[in-house]
Formats: C-alpha cells, structure tokens, sequence
C-alpha cells in the first residue's frame, strides 16, 4: 500500500489536480451531508445522529481505511476510522463533529436549515461551516492524496456528534480509547480564518461554562392584578440578578472571576495588535449600532484574551401574541462564560454560585444548573504540525498566516492535550461571517475548496 | 308579562327555592360553557368566540328576553338581550364576558383546562371562575326570577369576547350603542369576594397599561464564543432596563409615576386596616418564600392602592433543552402596570417611553409596543345599586360585606361611566385563589351556588 518518499511531490501536485477538476461532485457530496437534521441537542434527532455518523464513516470506507467503526460514547456516537499504511511514519489523529446546532428562530432562514441551497458564492444550510464543510474537505483532501498514490503518513479520524453541547461524553471516549487514539500530531478542524484571503491559526481557545438560572417566586403563575405588588416577580428578579452580573465598565462582577486570567506576552500583544481588525468593519459585520466591551480593552482582546459572560436565552411567563396579565412563578436564563487560561471552569461554577448566594434577595428561590463546562486551551505555536499547517496555508493562500486566540471553545483540544499528551493544531476554513449558530448560516464555497488544498498540502507535508 | 309588586317577595321566595334545587343541573350546564376554548388573545380560536357569544344569546333566548343578538364589533362580538316589560321602573345593565385567558403551561394542569372537571368542592376549567362561572351565575339568578312570575325591574344584558385583552373594541361599542345600552344601574359581575365566608364589594379598580419591551442588538443571533465580548447583549441590555424600573424599596422610577396617585380618605385607609387579612396567609396561598413590596406600605395598600409594575413575559435566545451558544440579536419583555386614581394611561405610556429614553444605552436599539391601556376607575359606595348588593350579600352569607379596592382592572367600568354616565356595582364571587389566569383555575361550586342566590336577592331588590 505504501508509496515511495520520492513520489509525494508527484502524488500531491496530483492530487492537486484532482481537487481543482472535482468541485461540483464534491458540492453535491457536501450538500447530503449537510441535510441530515444532525441537531445534538434535541432528542427527537437521534435517529439522525446515527445517519450522520453512517455517513462519515462510509467516507471512511470508500478512501480504504481500515477497522471503520460507529464506536458508541454515553451519548452520541463517534465515528472512526484508520489508514495506517507507512510504519514508521507520524500518526495524525484528524477531528471533526457531524452535530450542529439548532435551527431556531427558524422563521429568520431564507431557505430551510436542512436543504442546503447556493446563493452566490456560498452554501446556505445548518452545519455548512460549522463544521461540515470543514469535515468534507479534510476527507476530500485525504482521498485525493491515497487516489494519487497513498498518504505520506499514518491517519486516524474520529468525527464525533456531541460537539455542539460541550462534548460530555468525550472525555470518557478518549481516555477508554487512549491506545487506539495515540498519535503524534493531532489535527483538529473545528476552526476558521480570518478572510478569504487572510489565513490564520487559532492557537487559544476560550473556554466555555454553561448554566440555566432559575428563578421562582409564587409556587404557580398568579393573576397580576390581584397579586401585583405584593410579591417579588421572579422575571423582575431574575433581570435584577443577571443585570448586577456586569458594572457600568462591562466588567464581570463574579467575586474573584479575574483572579487566574493570563496576561498576554508581550509578543502575543503585539502581534494582536498587527492582525488586520477594524472596529467599524467587525460593527458592520454585526449590525449592532455600536460595539460594546469590557473597557481598557480592545475588541480584538475583548474576543480573545478576555473572558466573557453572554446571556443565551430569557424565558419567563406569557410570550405569545398579545396580553396575558401574568405574575410568572418563574423565570429562566440560560447564561455562559466563555473562560481564558488560566481560569478553572469548577472555580468559575462557584463563583456564579457565590454571586448568587451573595445577591439573590430571600423573596424568591433559585437553582443553578450546569448544562456543560470545558476548560481554555493553548496550544504552542512551534510544533512540527504548526509549522506544516502555517506552510500549508501560505501556499495555498499566498499569503503567510497570522495567529490568534480564537473566542469560541472546542473542548476536544484540551481533552487530547490532557489524555493523549498532544497539542492539536487547529486548522480550518469557516469564516467570521459564515453566521455560526445563527440562522443562514453559510460555507463560503471559494474558501472552502482552498480549504480542501490547504489541508492536502498539509497531510502531504507533516510527515516531515 | 308584569306581574304585580306585591309578588315580588314570593317571587324572590320560590326562585331561591328553585335554584336550591337545580344544583346539578346548573352544574351541567356552566360545563358545557366551560367547555369552549374561548381565548381571545389567540387568532386561532375565533371560531371558538362566536360559539361561546352563540352560548350566551342562547341562554338569553331560552328565557324569553327581546332582541337577543350577536353584535359584531371590531373584534369579538358581544352578546346581547333584553327584558323590558316593567315600564316605569329601573333599568339595570348587566355586564359579562365570554373570553378568557391562555392556558400556558399546559403541563401543569392536573385536567385538561377545557375539560371541566370536579374535585372536591371545585369545577376546574380554564374560565370557570372568570368568568364563565359569574355569567351563569346572574343567568340562572334572571332565569328562576322569570321563571318564579317575572322580574320587578327592566335588564339588558351584554356578554363581550374581549375583556382578558383589555376590550380594546367595547368603547367604540358602547359609544355606537349608547341608546340601546341606556340604563339607571350598570351590574359588573366580573368580580370577586374576599373568602368564601366573607363577602365584600369592590368600590375600585386598578388600570392596566400593557407593552411589549424589544431591545435590539446585531443583526441575527451570533455565536457567542466568536461575537461575545464585542457586543451589548440585547438579553443582558433588556435586564438592566428592567431591573432598573424598581428601586431598592420597590419603588418604581419612572420619572413622574407616583404624582397623580390618589391618596387614601381616613375612612378608607381605616376601612382597609380592618379587612380581614393576614400577610401569613397571603404568602402561604402564593407560595411565594416571603412577600415583598412597596417600602412603609401594607400588603392591602400595595395591591389596591398603589400602582405596580410587572414583568409578565420574558424571551430571548435559546430557551429549548440543553445548550446553544448564541448571542441574541433581540430580547423581548412583556410588562404591564397596574394604575389607581388618578392616575392617566396615556402619561404613563410617555413615563416609560422617557425612563427608556433616559437610560437606553447606545449600543441596543429599543422598540416600545402598547398593547393595551385602560384606565383606573372608583365607583360611588352609595348608590342604590351598591345599597341593594349590599343587602343582598348579608342576607345570602348572613356578614355584612366589607368595601375593597381590587388590584384588577375591569375596563367597561369606566367606559360605562364615561359614556353612560352610570357606575357599576362590582358583584361577583370568584375567589382569590382561584387560580385566575394561572394553570388549574377553578370555581369554588358552594360559593357559586350562593352567587346564583346573591344575585336573585339583588335583581329582586334592586328594583326599590
């Protein structure tokens, strides 16, 4: 099965080649994937996290690896499969996730979630960049090289379905499976660039502690006008609690949630304040009528080296059309913190937990759940996978990459540090734009087929 | 059709006696009313309304009442009916409505809400005690009066679909109809009594000013990890302008909302310091861990006195199972404030728009929607229509009836006063825990029973 040192070169211009005069089947590969309804956190889609695993591991299949398998986990499951061809060679461990997020407010698509439509440039569906594109174009990659004559090193691919919800059953996964995950180098594809023609590498991650707060009041919801005014409203209550959560600076007020924040080197400084970042461009991008931060920051530090605490979602009382004159019995917020090293996410749970006991008035109760936490990661910036991956992107790009913290959380990155002992290089091609978790999400198609480049030149390259 | 004055007595005699024993099959019948989903607010169910206002023209027919009628509105029609036969003496009219409220959250009612069922000494059902109970109540009561040789008095009745969103069609109604709608005496028999053992007359009724709270921040719903920390979160931006409307005495800020509140006579504020109430018992039926409120007023001032502001709806965000890390582009509160003399619905609408003129930061955009506003009203205490309800509660529940301001709103009432130029008596027998706009409403059937009573005694005497 191997192939001689001498060909690689052959074998990727090759594949190259290949990449460059396959876009449309690889398009409507792509498409099938992203309609499968992968939704992790919604039980009524388990029947498509099992389709969406098939699928990957049919990929698998078809490029010839071995001992593919669906490997069941606590919760979804994870698809694996091997191509350990050239003893002797580095192993790269590849990840991905099949799940996506939920489609709500659906009414917002301009077309359905799951019936990935082009417009222009870009693929419009739930899960497009975030990360099945993503998934698609390594796999492409690895193909295109093993069609043009095998891979110039051992690879082991895991694609997992719980992602999306903060990968609880991971952990667990990795630490059972340690010896058939052991790798040299792990590629991890949950990430993106800064442009379509300004390539980067994450090398932090924030990480992420999620909760519902829950408030309660009167032990059923009341007739407002004939209780209002003698009980403490638990959605009033609830707005009370979460608005003292920052001060008039944008601030975090959570005793001691500063405490083990990293200061950044002076290097990191610097070069965070060389990548290319405009305040008005990153507002117009949003939409927001202005920005908004933890002040004596920049916005590109507020993104990365700072931690962060957003509220995801409010639910109390009457929401539908017109009036209810309700006196809710609760209220809920769903509220998460997105964490940099080197703060502990069990530290940061008793924080929150402290605030609340410390602020919470004796007029209603409270619980606090945790939904999912996962710590900060950083990766170092040196290591044979960087270096091949920074080269892999310059090639492909024309143009050398940058490197940053990235504000999302991919908590695989710190469990395979942890568990495997292997810091992963995060590559991959989604963008700023690209409306992750929101509705229209969309892959930007240009970028996505230099993403399938980028990662050949890369698996062609990190054997050394 | 007349019958003469000195039968009046043995009328009165023989229509108790025959309500006495027709428990089961006004019983039967509050069912079938029960029954329709008659909720106003939902689009869905406006062939519901008909059929609930087709249920009350029905009832006014079987017992031989004049021009009985479906009157369109605007909205909802109103049922109307007339009996007229007793030239020369008053007219009363009697006031009713057919909607009620939504049934959110399903879940916790222990029978579905629009499947009347019995328990105990309760009828459960969505409507039950407002008001569908009180309406057949003062049905049965001119019913067994007719049926017993007449009544001594003349009785138009109207049974409206829009009181549980504020009647926001009626005004225009009773303004197109002021001659058909002419009376001496005006009955609102959406009301209630303090306990089953002590009855009481309402004398004054809070206004509603209902509005829809939207704060705007990006564009669409971003990915908290990517956007967060950059941005206002529109979630985070509606608490603080919520939690800022109270102040740490319960107080509520709105520049210039306390200046035209009515202040008490020494002999209401006596009146109110001798109801029977019990703070305890208050807090125990809410289940609320401990009351709250204005500072330095009673919980009995707090709920009819003074003015409230009430948070009755919270949404944002994410708010299915589990997690979605999203960044919200708009969050949503429903709140409402109960108003009392003097104050004017119109001012306060300008009050809240300042508040968020005044403290709206510049990083949100907001939106201010009314939904409804009716005004505060006060009733004379001592009109022949309050003498005689008065009477006929002592008699019926052998207590005197103490006065009270009711923390509800009634809108007609001061529409009917405006446009009529007649105050209504507030008679009617819900109770406070029963569980009005809340899951497991129910009517309490002995105090209904004595309703039906109650009014007969009333319509018997109110005649002179």
């Amino acid at each position: 099965m191997g192939t001689h040192v001498g060909d690689y070169m052959s074998n990727l211009n090759h594949a190259i080649e290949l990449i460059k005069s396959h876009h449309e089947q690889y398009l409507a590969e792509l498409i099938e994937f992203a309609a499968i309804p992968s939704i992790s956190t919604l039980s009524a889609h388990k029947p498509d996290m099992q389709r969406a695993a098939e699928w990957a591991a049919q990929q698998l299949k078809g490029m010839s690896f071995s001992n593919v398998a669906i490997l069941p986990t606590r919760g979804h499951p994870v698809a694996y499969g091997e191509w350990l061809n050239v003893p002797g060679k580095p192993t790269v461990l590849v990840y991905g996730h099949y799940d996506v997020q939920p489609v709500d407010p659906l009414n917002e698509w301009l077309s359905p979630p799951f019936e990935p439509t082009v417009r222009g440039e870009n693929l419009y569906a739930r899960g497009a960049s975030d990360m099945k594109g993503n998934v698609h174009a390594f796999l492409k990659a690895l193909q295109s090289l093993i069609t043009s004559g095998g891979l110039p090193i051992n690879v082991k691919v895991i694609v997992e379905g719980e992602e999306e919800i903060g990968s609880p059953s991971l952990d667990a996964f990795v630490q059972e499976h340690r010896e058939k995950l052991a790798c040299d180098i792990a590629l991890n594809a949950d990430s993106g660039i800064q442009k379509p023609d300004q390539p980067s590498l994450v090398y932090g991650l924030r990480g992420l502690s999620y909760f519902e707060l829950w408030v309660y009041g009167p032990e059923h919801d009341l007739h407002s006008g004939v209780f209002g005014g003698s009980l403490h409203n638990p959605a009033q209550a609830l707005c009370e609690l979460v608005a003292g959560m920052h001060d008039a600076n944008g601030h975090i007020t959570l005793p001691g949630f500063y405490d083990k924040v990293r200061v950044l080197s002076e290097d990191e400084s610097s070069d965070l304040a060389h990548l290319p970042h405009s305040d008005e461009e990153w507002r117009k991008m949003t939409g927001a009528p202005q920005l908004y931060g933890e002040k004596d920051y920049s916005t590109l530090e507020r993104l990365g080296a700072r931690p962060t605490l957003e509220v995801n979602g409010l639910l109390s009382g009457f929401t539908g059309e017109g009036a209810k004159t309700v006196l809710p019995a609760k209220a809920m917020a769903k509220i998460s913190m997105r964490l940099v090293p080197y703060q502990d996410d069990t530290e940061i749970a008793q924080q929150l937990r402290d605030y609340l006991e410390q602020n919470a008035p004796a007029t209603v109760r409270w619980e606090l759940r945790t939904i999912s936490t996962c710590s900060p990661v950083l990766v170092k910036r040196d290591t044979t996978g960087a270096r091949a991956a920074a080269a892999a992107l310059e090639e492909t790009f024309g143009v050398r990459p940058v490197f940053v913290l990235q504000g999302g959380s991919v908590p695989v990155v710190s469990m395979i540090q942890t568990r495997l002992g292997v810091d992963s290089v995060l590559l991959g091609f989604g963008l700023p734009d690209d409306n992750l978790h929101a509705p229209n999400e969309k892959l930007h198609l240009p970028t996505y087929y230099r993403g399938i480049e980028a990662f050949t030149r890369f698996f062609a390259r990190v054997g050394g």
